[in-house]
């Protein structure tokens, strides 16, 4: 895999409006913008600190895998995602090696990214993603 | 707060031993150090991705933090680390609006840094650190 570098992190909360002042005016960091993401059940909203983004997700349905993790392990971290030039190589590379994917090939996510993720069962609790940039 | 970028990711693993050979072949990162932190009671393995770290963090003792964190939300994201120029500024602001400190002054952490960590009860789920250079 080519990792290049923290691509984002998704953290689960319950409440944008909640949460983005505390990013926005204790952290300094400044919402960029917010995007609904329809199949993933969530809304997002974005900042950037040096090359990495932070990814609000606040749950659109209480069945929605957002609102599930808020109600298992409370709001807090839900994902890191990784940048690469070839999400399908990396899902090759981590299937090859055994790795349960949650996704068996890239699909559009958030921000136009090609991503894919795997299941935090294979990777020690951390439920992780790659990104690549979209055409 | 000027938070330049994110220092590094801490994550909570079972065993280093078998966290490492995830993270240098599968994902293809480098552990360039292994550290003991003693008044955390942990050992710490540290791989570079960009402008930021992976730290992996394994308890020394069933009461260590990290052995805490296991025990109730399993292996996983523990905290973010924010780098800074100023803990001590960060700090201030933190508690000026409102936030819950687990540090009142910097400390020396790992790699020799200043570090400071804030109460994830403040922070929507999220234990945050700052991170600046030490001398």
């Amino acid at each position: 895999m080519d990792l290049t570098h923290i691509e984002h992190i998704g953290i689960a909360v319950k409440s944008l409006e909640e949460a983005i002042p505390y990013y926005e005016n204790v952290l300094g960091l400044k919402c960029y913008k917010i995007e609904e993401v329809a199949d993933q059940k969530v809304k997002t909203a974005f900042f950037r600190i040096g090359e990495t983004k932070i990814e609000l997700l606040e749950s659109t349905s209480p069945e929605g895998p957002v609102a599930q993790f808020i109600e298992k392990r409370g709001e807090g971290v839900h994902h890191i995602a990784f940048a690469t030039s070839s999400v399908k190589d990396c899902l090759a590379k981590a299937e090859a090696e055994g790795l349960r994917l949650i996704d068996k090939a890239p699909r559009k996510g958030a921000e136009g990214l090609n991503i894919a993720f795997l299941h935090p069962k294979s990777t020690m609790g951390v439920l992780t993603e790659f990104c690549e940039k979209g055409e």
